[in-house]
């Protein structure tokens, strides 16, 4: 097969992407509007001479940030022709400044940005505090009312474990995979740092729109003064009215994507 | 005199304020260009329906960010007619999103922002990294090669002490009391996070841009391999020529007022 062997002669090569989602349409190329793969791969393009097409580990919605986006493209070039730091530096050189290349690894054909991830990871940031905070416009969820850390680790174990997350994903997604809506989520550690809570959850696979209900249903459960487990009853229904609204995209960040072997593992531009 | 008598009728309140200075010119009114000054005044006479004249404890150039800026300002109506409140939420409700009222004091008439201020402590963050990162355009001052925390350390003790900070003040300043310009700094401490790093400097009070050629100068001792102790040869020439480059505006907070008795002691909107 021709396209076997075309992709073979071709080098690949990851790279971990931070970006601050405000002023994209999200990750995605569309027709309209300005996106973090379409700067991206104009930007390969300009330095690599030649037709790029990326593919990332989470493709972000408008408005979603990310602290460790990971994508990957392949490229003709000779691979010793090129050096991952100096990659890193002209795409940086490039980009306007609210996307940055923080390292570039070299890495097999078999290695797929979104397919031999193993778990993910997302942060939910939300600002706890009765006056809005002139900082975090676009950067966290204001909540002015006092949420209760207690309640928050409490009810975060309800979410821990493989579930059938329904309920949690938008209506009318569409994303493939969607019929099956089963996911494990591994970690989710809720944690104060004075104003500021973060919401730590690691699984392995998220529906569209997972956290943001999931973060959304936790405060409304605590608003109408309902107990932890009643996440439970909302798992059971199945139906994405049972649970509560979906918290802005503003507060979102694709924190990290998890490899084995890790990323940290292969050549890099930089020592992680 | 009418005008004490004036003055003695009025009421006074001190405003705690925060604000991100990426969009405005400062602090100050001026005649071109967005202040926040300015747009606080404008919404304080629309609230109080009279012309409001706010005195802040420092006045911050363009671009510098506010954490803890305080601000008093007098008034006609009757002090007990106003919720303090009210007041923060309609002015939060008036104001744009990138200034926020945190906290509102009732204060004595013998109570100046400015002159009954007894410390002023700045933040500057440095983000110390390789390559850029999307989340601090406008709120922090980028280092791509490696600073040494102990260095930092060091250095900055050179610089606490009542001394004459001649050497360390914009040439030309238009501030007056710049004829003399002994100045005393009682606490610099520089600390770690991630990669970031924080200068937290507490004063008595400071010259115009006395905390940006402080930070520049650091910056160029390091780069241009002296010793810490080269500090003492900057400050005995009293010479701005002998200092380093003022560090951009954008990496500087005014972060707290200090106050003997302190704002807390006062009756507040919000217990702080």
């Amino acid at each position: 097969m021709s396209y076997t062997k075309k992709s073979e002669e071709k080098n690949r090569v990851a790279l971990l992407v931070q970006y601050d989602g405000s002023h994209f349409n999200g990750w995605q190329i569309q027709n309209k509007g300005r996106t973090v793969q379409g700067e991206i791969e104009k930007a390969l393009e300009v330095l690599l001479k030649e037709k790029i097409r990326t593919t990332a580990a989470g493709r972000t919605d408008s408005g979603v940030h990310a602290l460790g986006q990971v994508i990957h493209f392949d490229f003709s070039k000779d691979i010793s022709d090129i050096s991952l730091q100096k990659l890193c530096i002209s795409l940086n050189g490039i980009l306007e400044k609210d996307v940055a290349i923080k390292n570039a690894y070299i890495v097999p054909q078999s290695f797929h940005a979104r397919f031999s991830a193993v778990q993910r990871e997302y942060l939910y940031i939300v600002y706890n505090h009765p006056q809005r905070n002139p900082f975090i416009i676009k950067r966290a969820m204001w909540v002015s009312y006092d949420l209760d850390m207690n309640f928050l680790h409490n009810i975060s174990q309800y979410f821990i474990g493989e579930k059938d997350f329904a309920s949690f994903c938008k209506k009318e997604s569409t994303e493939e995979n969607t019929k099956n809506t089963v996911r494990r989520i591994d970690e989710f550690e809720v944690t104060k740092n004075k104003e500021f809570i973060f919401f730590r959850i690691r699984g392995t696979a998220f529906l569209h729109n997972m956290v943001r209900i999931i973060i959304g249903t936790i405060l409304d459960i605590y608003n109408k003064n309902k107990f932890p487990g009643y996440v439970l009853e909302i798992l059971e229904q199945k139906d994405r009215n049972a649970s509560g609204k979906t918290a802005p995209a503003y507060g979102l960040y694709l924190n990290q994507i998890i490899y084995d072997p890790p990323l940290s593992a292969m050549k890099s531009a930089y020592l992680s």
